[in-house]
């Protein structure tokens, strides 16, 4: 294990969102808010980050192992850190419910403890969205944007951060790889806003949603979510925008340099959008009854839908009061997730297409043995090792999402509110159903419960296994330089 | 597709069937009920399995496709025709009803239709509960232990229909290993029955609760199931033959020609018995505020776990009405299953320990990519082969789950009961949570609801494949048939 290397990496990203605290405190600063919560956390985070980051590592080199610790350490750093304005600045009742919302914040999951977001100041309303837009691209794929490395090892990073079954470079440097992603990023972040200000939302809250839209969060300023302005346009707005932050980013670097016909010939976007269809019409069809007119019960029908699927979480409506089928296909969308390589959480649809295809073959296979059966995605073939990874993640996050509904049983919620809960975290989802639907919260579980359900949070924005492993490779480490 | 050797295995096993209609008509006989709802079904059965069992097949080889299309025809046809009793007798609201009770039955699930057991006499009770005797260790199973079979290609059927991971032969002759089974079956049974009489249970009783035991089925005389008898001796007496049912039956036969050691050095066995203490003592802490005294919220612990982990779906409480604890552990045991190879449904504890077995190797090797790993069970390396099938296994098991919620969503129940209704169902266990609770039923589920229920319970028992596959496999054999 590269510990050098490692605490290297480590110190700069605390130096990096010691800079990111800059933009908040800006905020608090332009309203006349305290500032003290902010600065001293950013002082913490340059008295941290720069002895670690002047420990110049012996060798560059980064093993696969090396690369899941250093993601994993990152991210609940970055956590730890992030929590302190709110703590500092008593917006939370406690650490534990800080360090919920900050966790929640970074992995873009945006469930919430808190009982009344319009009590928080606007800095702190900032920072909270702002953790959101940072966590969706990937803390560390950020680092990679902004700061000089010397190409080589990094890919392990890149692959254990960056959602999805297979992580491929764009361009040959893996910095510019990184830039590229961030600025397609960037652009359609500053696009967004520019909507919602020509719809006449005021600036401060097309920030806010739009963090929320484009790193699939879904922290809003307003404790009924995006239903608070009752406005069809910012619906469709921010519904759109939310499908196109859940595909993978890939295609859109594929529209921009020209080669559109393979970003629209991609299959996992295909069956994303299959998907979203027909979920909306049949939830539409399904809760038509409770509004005016099947247009009506469209629109909702599909911003819940888009919110679900890509798993942000916004709400236009109480959606636990909808009818079981309607509850029954968002719980199904929470498992889906969004495309690939997107911001989004959830297993993911190139590896629910991937699984049905081969199931299907290997059923076909069953009725002719002698057929040679070959699974491709995206016109190439799937070898067995990719699959044999996916059946892996698939197993694990039923056995993790077994035990978290397990032990976050014993707080004694109904199933329902238990069950979702659990769902929720692991796939960054935010809002589930019963207590802790779009109108209520996580205030009420025990400090272990929030923990628990803060390490599927990261669990589910890692990919399981940088969190799974952190304590083996870590310890493992230990041991050999001991007997060293 | 060897159309001529199906039509004559279908045919034989209607005729058993008719002979199986012998016994409750003696029971009805007996009590001086009406024997003509038995009769008709007999006769019925008689006239359609006659002149099948009279086509004589060209050849008797049989392939993998056939034996998955018998098995699946062959369970339908059964269920089809044991309906017809209750039909008759006018047990059962409609013919849906019937068939659902009969299916339920059959697959050993035990989801009872019926608002009032005690409304129905002996002749249907006997028939109903009878049908998990003889679902439980296999339909075909009995029909090649009982008639001269000329070995061959038989295996195909045995697999197809003997649940679990892996099947072999017991002896060299398939005949025999059937006859072997059936033995140890009727032996226990026996045993059973006798344990009862001696605790003082009527003899009626006795047959009726020992056939759902033995087919780990859950049909009971009463509505208040086991608990209606309030004797702690019957309680453990029926609780640990239950986990008796539930080992995988080659261990007996080990058992009984002296290879006590391979038997009890089982990993299968060692993992289900671990599973069962476990869930017992939590869920026994958990409850414990409920009873007198821990010892008996042992007992009840003990007898619900072994209940759902072996899917017989007996109850001695309604544990619908215990903390949420307690009821994750029922909901996740429903899934678990019984070992592979006995006669409970689920996903058998042998597919888990294979899969979390090589979920953790996988992660070891994450950390060290240059190790060497594979996955042993019962001291034998396990293929990739037997590996893809499992995982295949759970993706089907899953979208099939979910497609069964989706589509039993729409009948508007609860999420609770919706989902369990389709967990119990598809795991043959028979009660749920909400209104599918042990002192629940299934009579408020519309036709449609009710028919996909059965789809799963048949799907569940045959280990899905048999099913799925049963149109694709008809329809393909009809159009080579036409191409020829």
């Amino acid at each position: 294990m590269n510990r050098r290397m490692i605490c290297n990496i480590l110190g700069k990203i605390l130096l990096v969102e010691a800079a990111l605290l800059a933009l908040p405190l800006l905020v608090a600063m332009a309203y006349g808010e305290a500032v003290k919560p902010f600065l001293i956390p950013m002082l913490a985070l340059v008295l941290c980050g720069i002895p670690l980051s002047l420990i110049s590592p012996r060798s560059k080199a980064l093993y696969a192992k090396d690369g899941l610790a250093i993601v994993a350490m990152a991210w609940i750093l970055m956590s730890l850190f992030g929590a302190l304005p709110f703590y500092f600045s008593h917006s939370m009742p406690s650490y534990i419910d800080s360090f919920f919302e900050t966790v929640s914040g970074f992995t873009t999951t945006g469930a919430s403890i808190l009982k009344d977001v319009e009590l928080l100041s606007q800095g702190m309303l900032f920072w909270r969205s702002f953790t959101h837009w940072v966590g969706g691209m990937g803390v560390l794929v950020f680092v990679m944007a902004i700061l000089p490395t010397t190409d080589g090892h990094e890919m392990h990073i890149l692959r254990a951060e960056v959602p999805g079954p297979v992580v491929g470079k764009l361009v040959s440097r893996l910095g510019d790889t990184a830039k590229i992603l961030y600025g397609i990023y960037l652009l359609m972040t500053v696009v967004e806003i520019v909507l919602l200000l020509l719809g006449g939302m005021p600036a401060f809250d097309a920030c806010i949603n739009t963090f929320g839209t484009a790193g699939t969060g879904g922290f809003s300023s307003r404790s009924l979510s995006i239903g608070a302005y009752g406005s069809p346009y910012f619906d469709m707005v921010i519904g759109i925008f939310m499908l196109l932050f859940g595909v993978n980013f890939n295609l859109y670097y594929f529209l921009i340099i020209g080669r559109a016909r393979d970003a629209l010939h991609s299959e996992e976007l295909r069956a994303y959008l299959v998907i979203v269809a027909a979920s909306t019409l049949t939830i539409a069809w399904n809760i038509s009854h409770l509004f005016s007119s099947f247009t009506t019960a469209l629109r909702y029908a599909f911003f819940q839908v888009s919110s679900v699927i890509t798993t942000t979480g916004y709400a236009t409506t109480d959606f636990n009061l909808w009818p079981t089928y309607s509850k029954v296909v968002l719980v199904l969308l929470m498992f889906g997730g969004a495309c690939a390589g997107s911001t989004g959480g959830g297993i993911k649809i190139a590896r629910l297409v991937i699984l049905c295809k081969t199931a299907f073959s290997d059923m076909r296979q069953m009725l002719h043995p002698n057929a040679v059966a070959t699974v491709r995605m995206e016109d190439r073939p799937v070898s067995g090792k990719v699959l044999r990874g996916i059946h892996i993640f698939l197993v694990v996050y039923l056995l993790l999402m077994g035990a978290s509904t397990l032990l976050i049983g014993l707080d004694g919620f109904d199933l329902v509110t238990t069950f979702t809960a659990v769902v929720s975290c692991m796939n960054n989802i935010g809002p589930g159903l019963g207590d802790v639907g779009p109108m209520g919260n996580f205030s009420e579980f025990s400090p272990m419960s929030k923990l628990l359900l803060c390490f599927d949070m990261l669990a589910g924005r890692l990919e399981l296994f940088p969190m799974l492993l952190l304590g083996p490779s870590l310890w493992q480490g230990h041991r050999r330089s001991l007997l060293r």
